[in-house]
């Protein structure tokens, strides 16, 4: 019998209804490069669903690449990026940041959050410097919602940071690889209308959140919606067939399926959180998306992976295994039945 | 009524088995970057389509992305590619190989060729010279096959140009965006199996030629081989759902799919070309694969633009306007009927 | 007999009144990275000398590093540089510029300079294409004053060159590595204020002018003198002691010290290039500045080399050598003298 | 009354033996780019003085160039180099480093230096990783002799490092800026003989031990040796005038300058610091070189900035100032029997 694999939210290919669409526009012929109908529609749709029609928006096929890109797109070469030690540029993208020339500057991470108070810090520090300029200027700063251990930034925390970044005319950009499930989320209060207006850049992620591929970067503020096109051809990330990619943003914002599918997921992630609760078993951090992170040893270990493949994510300070869970637009009530039932 | 767009190779989705075979695999849960068995099964039946088994094969998804990797990755800071002055990588990619810290040196265009003679000439003037190290080294020869222009390099150029390779110890390599169309062409003389022993890397289009995206990248050379998955991934092109592309070209390789659906395309551009030669239309430039080039003008102009899109390709020494016309896995003999009853 | 090594006009160390004026402040304790009251008085003068108090001066120690930091400081990552074919970034620099990230497009070489009608048409094709994104985006024109080859810009075709480059919104920059040998012209009506007016930054060649080492960087135009001192730091091009550079130019900036060695080394270079006509022997292209190139064989040739070190230059299309004779700060009237007396 | 100023080791311009060895070459005409006769002199002196005749030498002006060419010249893109968190790469050089594409990952600082036990943790754990390739992969070990904060690598920590890099295949780089305050120091045990061999490639730095500028990059690994100087010249570090780096490296290793001037200077410190000691002035850190660092305030710091200016340099965990004094090849015994008598 085979395993359920839980260990991530991209295993799967994509939601049915993506699938269907990309089948029956499958023999239409359309122009290349992001210039066609589907991706003008689901850029219409999610500039409505921001909230803004003056909004940019593109679409690129991963995640390391829009981040990768848009920091490239928008530093100049003596400048860095800011993000907590535990941030995905920091850590997962093998150094692709630095592959474009610029560092990553690392602050500690409050709950996979960066601290609106030491990023001030950071920047009074650099620019009230004598020597500033022996030292990398940082110039944006990076977030993630949710962050890499599935917590979310409050809308306070989020306009806190917006603030200093505003203090020191320095764009925030936030990396939304599963922005899906921090919208889907009961104790998220941030809108896409608020990261539309709290950030000046940021990408609504596809690949883990029911798109077969595909990010959609949207850029807020006009000073960095220059040239973007010529950025992403020059790095190899605009698409011949981008259509591909405008089809899947133009079916998951319509009818409001992208939230709706991750709502469902992080919805089914909370079931298995408080059967884990009840049952006693430690939780690991305080994620409220779609990641659970719990400790796992002995026979819950043993009956669990009989029947489950999760994730080991790291050994606590106590010596215990942590492992993750992922929930996703492919998940089902069935899945988690079975998963309680052998807590 | 829709007019029939010729424009060129990438207006689809994919051949219907792909599309079919996403499908059936979509519920799927599998490991991601390429580690999945639809990848290792692809790798196995192109390593078997080259002859050798030895090679790597990765899988990326566009063909500016595949060429500024691969280039990034073989060479070192001051050194330089050479190509021809149409080349793709010299032309239409944005300054994306420069973007990677190199020089694209640019030789006469011969056919869309490059001469043996005369990057033999180059390497020896550069090494030859008393101040080499004032001008960046010519350290890597880029070729298409077929060329920009739809011309075939035969086996005895690309054997000469290997040769010439070899002595200077430089890695030849193969762009083949379009390399289904080169194989399924009657003038061709280079087999797949010649690609891997005449270049020491090449890749096999996929985007072009009945995938949906994708390209194969094949290593020849021991040497290139080492590290290659970080740089890919630095360069944000390991894909998460990498079986996406394993997929695609373990169907395209099954049966020869891949070579079918070209030689197919190739036929019919035969036929209009045919056509177009003997209704004494003027062919511009000698291709032999899926694109025709040909001038149009007054009557016969508005003839076909009234149920065509074909693309503007140049202006020639004579004034008169060059189009092109691209045939494909997708076009059918119907098309074909309809453009030659135009003529 | 040593032979008298005219081949070049870096030869020698530096200025007599520049190696009194390192001896005599050798021992005092200045602050470091170019903040010293000698880099300040340095700057002061050109100032003056350029005739505007607003521009921005910085010391770079070499020609190399200066155009490279320079071109890097100024363009985007998907932006190119615009040089004729013969520009010094184009052949003689190891690719510093693709080092960088970016492109060197190449002009057509006319006397050694740019047309600005033809930059204009390239400008105009670019910005006017429909896939412009797919090229490299030409945002910066490259000229040097002296060109390499010695000729000299006029007045009119440096304003209607920064006439172009305002129409596309481009910086103009303007190599001056030779430039106190343009100046030191009687050809030249081109003054260093003019240099200041008509471009938006350029250097004023310290190292092949007398100087021991150094160039003077002039930032005119505003929107490029943000941060300068963090790229040249990030490049490895800020001396810790700075004060080295502010020293050399501030003699050089004494008593039009500058402007006077130069003008020297032109006249007896006009000496020279007087006596070569008389004597019929045939001069190559048209340099009114320190460089003089001329056909040499024969007996002419063994008379010439038992003396003198000239360097080969290239072979002219009629088969002939072409050899470069470089006059300088240090040439003495004697060595003219010597060299005309062997024709 | 001018205060004596003590705060680093570059305030004046070059040891007097230096500047008339320039000045005594000063109107001789050299060949350029570093194959003038004076260059191979040095390199032939730096070669005797490391005891072997195979190792490549190249003279640079500056340490932060040095640094950032050499990493540039030894990875691939992929690759990292290995610092303690105090390591010059990592703080004061403006991301240098990150500017050729490459990213420094941080150990902590013991005492300075790098643990060679922690360093081996770091590549077993990289290359060991299942998902290796999503990290940047460290390649390339940073240290610096004597360490930012003066203290020395003991022979057997720096065979202990040799050792690790050597099981991990990866050279081991020595930042030599100071280097000659090292070989001065009485605790010292490593000699230029085993900096030679335990290293793979260092620099023997000249602008802070006697130089007017430049550094003398040793490269000791076959590997490391081909084509360095295209990348100089690519980053703009070749100097025309190559030979006033010869010039400056011959004269400092004619009867052993380098050492002595530099031992004089760390003499001179090591008095200071017993005055200090005796005094009970609380010392910080544990430099043995030419850099003191203490605790000052009060009427101390009154007295002291009187007649010395020194470097703020950190405030230490209990609130009190640390300040920094060096001591160079310029110090005199007059100037250090001045700060003493003011303790």
């Amino acid at each position: 019998m085979d395993r359920i694999n839980m260990m991530n939210d991209y295993l799967q290919g994509c939601h049915p209804e993506i699938l269907k669409k990309l089948s029956d526009t499958n023999m239409e012929a359309t122009v290349g490069y992001g210039l066609d109908q589907y991706c003008a529609s689901a850029i219409d749709k999610i500039r409505k669903a921001c909230g803004r029609e003056d909004i940019d928006v593109h679409f690129i096929v991963g995640g390391t690449q829009t981040n990768l890109i848009s920091i490239a797109h928008i530093l100049r070469p003596h400048q860095a990026a800011v993000s907590t030690v535990e941030g995905h540029i920091a850590t997962h993208e093998s150094g692709a940041v630095e592959g474009t020339g610029h560092k990553v500057i690392t602050l500690p991470s409050h709950d996979g959050k960066l601290s609106a108070e030491e990023v001030d810090e950071l920047f009074s520090a650099h620019f009230g410097s004598e020597i500033s300029e022996h030292m990398p200027q940082p110039a944006l700063v990076y977030i993630s919602q949710p962050t890499e251990i599935g917590t979310l930034y409050t809308k306070k925390e989020l306009s806190d940071l917006h603030e200093v970044c505003r203090k020191f005319d320095v764009p925030l950009y936030a990396d939304g690889a599963r922005l899906g499930y921090a919208l889907g989320s009961e104790s998220n209060d941030v809108t896409l209308k608020d990261m539309a207006e709290l950030t000046d850049i940021f990408y609504i992620g596809g690949t883990k959140c029911g798109a077969m591929f595909g990010e959609a970067l949207v850029i807020t503020d006009d000073r960095f919606k220059k040239d973007f096109r010529y950025i992403y051809k020059q790095r190899g990330a605009m698409l011949a067939k981008g259509r591909l990619l405008g089809i899947q943003f133009d079916v998951l914002f319509t009818d409001d399926l992208y939230t709706r599918i991750c709502q469902n997921a992080v919805r089914i992630a909370s079931r298995i959180k408080n059967a884990l609760k009840e049952k006693g078993i430690e939780l690991y951090g305080n994620s409220t998306t779609n990641q659970l992170f719990f400790k796992m040893d002995g026979d819950l270990k043993t009956r669990i992976e009989e029947r489950f493949i999760l994730q080991f994510w790291d050994r606590d300070t106590d010596g215990r295994s942590v492992y993750r869970l992922c929930t996703s637009w492919a998940t089902t009530e069935e899945q988690a039945d079975l998963f309680i039932s052998l807590l």
